[in-house]
């Protein structure tokens, strides 16, 4: 958690044939007010004032290939950590020119044969400029009526393609299989095949309809991504309708929408990162998970897709840990913007104990598409059995011992392990 | 240009440890209808309606090292060219979720170890949606009273740290100098050193009496990133003060923030691209230029980044020509949203005549800071020889030639070569 008040830091993973002093000099330089030629005006005073800072700089390895082409080539690329610092005044409390500030050109730059964002600290003031999740953990499992463990969840599938009255009819099975959380595919939006008031009134039906009678109603995420006024009116369908959740993808939509967004909603907002491989996949390039997401935290996103434990992308299980923890981490004294880490992609019964070891905490939504439409004993098995798994881990017990009083679980393993 | 009307297209880079058929067609069934089990509902007329489908694929190569790591090996990497179309009845005519259908999960599959957005085309409908840049090309020269030649810009350095009247007699000088733009960097926006209000009306005044006296107004790109409401109302600052031009950040901002902003512009919107070497700086992962700028084009930017030949980056000379020859390439019959590129870094009169040689006109944004400032007869003299080094390639003279009769430019060349 951050203690600055007048500064901000980012961290930075980089790799230079030149000197790393020189070359964190160059970051510096280039996103401050540092200039390549002597300018007027330029004194010691607005260095001063305005200049970044190198506040950390470690080498931690040499290698003999470049991790990115580029223009500059030498015997040896140093791998250095490096942290900077800038004041706040250059820029206020403002998310998007931070963003400018700790990203912007950088990766370009020809002395980089590698740079990579790792984590950013803010100053208190950025927490209190905006909205933050308005609903986080606590009142996603109010909404939900889920008071312990994680939501269960799954996506509607096909991705796209369903009607509003084929997916209405999805629902109803789901609902009625006890499911906790569903959500709209990223690829379902507003098209013709499926208008979003459309399905939102039949889904809806459907839902409201299964908790009068249960007394539980299904959290479903209706994908509203689309221009701002858009996004508003759709959120206030929902939220009319008596829906519970509104998702959006991050990367289509941006950090403006979204934040315009999130000052506006009442519900919680789940946020899909769909797009995020090509941020992230190269690791010398681009964005750390724990760097990237705070910026959509501070913005005020409840919810945000961490991927899964031996999922069907190409991320490792280590980063895919490192990301859920990193969303629960408090950020400011006076608001911690800790949000729920959705957990899919390939997920079934079997992930659930490892995740839970790893994760420390059950506060998750864990989606799992094959893994409940596919149990041997239907949906409604589906969904028990990957209850019984998270029960089981949270008890301390091993799942195959579980499994020995819990047939749903037992059918589970044996499908998916 | 497009003459789709009912489906898009969009062309990738792949590279692939699995047959590259198989590949293809999983590209194709995680962006659309495509399920890895079977599921209730999947039906020959949904996959029908709804499925990707691929249009073309060409093995281009094969490599024993993959570019980048993941679940996947093999001793054998094929790289491909691959085109797959969609329904436009999918999404509908919407830039947001058109991003997240041709971009969204596919550069994690773990089936691919490199995968790279080339180009995209959409149907006419696409234009109709949205405003396009509604000054482009004749809009810029009409505003900036520029009638033939490129714009000669320059952008405020120090980057950030000038307050609002350092910024207003760096202005002063520039127009004095006879520059045609000048432009805000992108680290300075509305902090508290240099309020966007106060700089606005400072520099607007400068800007206003040397247009009185000259009759020439500097169009000046106020940088105006900021959430919705404030780029709007900043917006309108400058033009009810007179101004021509203003900037955003469009990784800062994102999709919607800037068609939020295009609806509402009645000035040339300047889009710096900030940010464009995370998305881009591994050849075989994240965008190619003409595929991103598209989505801002149909937005409605008027100028965008494209860096310069011999720039201080990392980016190929040959890259820069290409997406700088993209931007004015027509996009759909009804409308071309062709708008004019930006160069800068490191640019001096050297690299005039080899640009306007390989961009094949005039019909841009030249910006230079130290080959402006740094000219041995002062900043009026860089103005002019940049102005000389572009009529020379234009009249089909050699610079050398020129410069015999043109003294700035001849001083520009000793000092620049």
């Amino acid at each position: 958690m951050s203690t600055l008040s007048d500064r901000f830091e980012a961290d930075y993973l980089i790799e230079t044939p030149v000197s790393p002093e020189i070359a964190a000099a160059a970051m510096a330089g280039e996103q401050s007010s540092g200039t390549f030629v002597s300018v007027p005006g330029d004194t010691p005073e607005l260095q001063e004032r305005s200049a970044a800072r190198i506040e950390y700089l470690e080498v931690i390895g040499t290698t003999e290939t470049p991790a990115l082409p580029g223009r500059h080539s030498g015997e040896t690329y140093y791998r250095a950590k490096v942290t900077l610092s800038w004041p706040l005044a250059n820029i206020g409390p403002d998310l998007l020119n931070l963003m400018a500030t700790v990203s912007g050109n950088l990766f370009e730059l020809a002395q980089f044969s590698g740079l990579r964002i790792l984590d950013i600290r803010l100053p208190d003031a950025f927490g209190a400029a905006y909205p933050g999740p308005k609903f986080g953990i606590a009142g996603t499992r109010r909404l939900s009526g889920v008071e312990t463990g994680p939501l269960i969840g799954t996506i509607v599938k096909p991705s796209v393609g369903f009607d509003a009255q084929q997916t209405a009819d999805l629902v109803r099975t789901l609902a009625d299989a006890g499911i906790d959380f569903i959500k709209d595919d990223e690829l379902q939006a507003d098209g013709p095949n499926c208008p979003f008031d459309e399905r939102v009134h039949k889904v809806m039906r459907v839902i409201n309809e299964v908790a009068d009678r249960t007394g539980k109603k299904v959290m479903y995420a209706f994908n509203l991504t689309g221009e701002i006024d858009d996004m508003r009116r759709r959120h206030d369908l929902v939220k009319e309708l008596g829906g519970t959740c509104v998702m959006a993808s991050l990367n289509s939509v941006g950090l403006a929408g979204i934040i315009a967004l999130a000052r506006h909603t009442e519900l919680p907002l789940h946020a899909h990162r769909n797009g995020w491989g090509y941020l992230s996949r190269h690791p010398m390039l681009g964005w750390e998970y724990t760097a990237w997401s705070k910026f959509w935290r501070i913005a005020g996103v409840d919810h945000m897709h961490v991927n899964g434990l031996r999922n069907k992308f190409s991320e490792s299980d280590e980063s895919v840990v490192r990301s859920a923890k990193s969303v629960t981490e408090p950020l400011f004294p006076s608001k911690s913007c800790a949000i729920m880490p959705v957990f899919s992609s390939g997920q079934s019964a079997v992930q659930a104990g490892e995740t839970y070891a790893q994760l420390g905490h059950a506060d998750c939504i864990y989606a799992a598409g094959g893994g409940i439409m596919a149990h041997p004993e239907g949906p409604a098995a589906g969904v028990l059995a990957l209850r019984e798994a998270w029960n089981a881990a949270i008890q301390g017990t091993t799942v195959q011992e579980y499994a020995k009083t819990h047939p749903a679980l037992a059918a589970a393993l044996r499908k998916f392990n």
